[in-house]
């Protein structure tokens, strides 16, 4: 299992008129956290494309609990819980910084595929890399 | 069962360094065509909100097929399947507008809630607009 | 002269929690309306970037007078003054739809590069039908 | 005068098709680092909203000169050189954290306003506060 914790403010930016969090701002957030967990272990996402690779995502999926609002630090915790092969699904769940309750959780799957987008298999560096977290 | 298309352009604004949509515009997107999509059967939103209720996003799903490129237009068809009852879900899916394959797709489900956020039947107003379509 | 108008619904994705339009957005709608002007004049701007040329936005300046709200209807006026050379500088003016009200003003400035974003002088079909509207 | 440094790191979901921060989302990174400015002299800015307060923008400028790209960590050095009166001028200039070129610079100016967008004195305490820094 990889897991990693990253933590992130609200900003007015990210706030609707309902003073919480806008919906799709959180996907934006899973990003911030996969791509620092990815760093984590040493994959760097921009080195990761450098060598020709990327890992569109091709399924979202996200489930809203509690609205975030301005100011508050929250705790976005990421997990990959399946070793990965010609996918990978990276669990993400928001916490306030301050208190256990779940805002909200959900997912992203990614595909691996070259620069023009078709798929590939895993490239051996990167599958030893995170083959080491799955024993 | 309610259907409505929504065309849209891809700007800049939009576009990853991949050349394509970055996955989280697309629920921005979708808010654009359910907003689009109420007003026509005669709910405006900025209305529902006047008289007190919200309707909150508490899942969104997503499924990426194939990317939409700058100054290409897109539409976005929307469709409730079920009669809403306490909650009400809204498919989505993504053409280009010149050509049939789907780009992607997805849903979002949302609750009725108060102003304070509480839960609420669904309105008998937009209960009565909405079963014109369920019979 | 060059002069173009162009409108946009204001989306929940767009407002604040003042329950106004944030105050970046008005730049992603300045690009959505000048994409469109260079658009109606034969320039499009994916056509532009395939000849190898770039556009990019060297300065930005808006003014703000009256917020607008969700489901406002506003309108985007820009214009080219002044004939292009190395620069390029394009004025925008949004009012509602419905109403004379200037609720904000701003321009952009852009360079004329290449693909490696060096300066180019502009090139001479993007001039030709540029020095149409100035005679 | 009062100063502050803040530093972000650049997302995929802040980069365009040329490879580096779409222009307007500065705009966002400014919005962040004159929050922290704020809360790091004892203005946290949730804290002067529920005061009823307001700080919008009435101006925004920018000026670019390179592009920051993909996982580049950016410093933006927020400045307030005039004693705050009627209108709070914030400035701003952004570097790569690893180097001393600069990307862009830019500004804000604000007004103070209740809740209502009336605009106000600027309350006694957050000139008390602002003064000791303008001596």
């Amino acid at each position: 299992m990889i897991k990693h914790s990253y933590s992130v403010k609200v900003y007015y930016k990210d706030i609707d008129q309902m003073g919480i969090v806008y919906y799709s701002r959180y996907f934006e957030y899973f990003e911030e956290a996969r791509t620092e967990m990815l760093a984590s272990i040493g994959l760097k996402y921009s080195e990761v494309e450098a060598q020709g690779y990327r890992m569109p995502v091709i399924e979202a999926y996200s489930e809203y609990k509690k609205g975030a609002s301005f100011e508050q630090e929250i705790l976005i915790e990421s997990q990959i819980l399946d070793q990965p092969k010609a996918r990978i699904q990276i669990n993400y769940e928001v916490k306030l910084k301050d208190g256990d309750d779940l805002l909200m959780k959900g997912y992203t799957i990614h595909a691996f595929t070259n620069k023009a987008g078709r798929p590939v298999k895993l490239p051996k560096h990167i599958r030893k890399i995170m083959n080491a977290y799955f024993k």
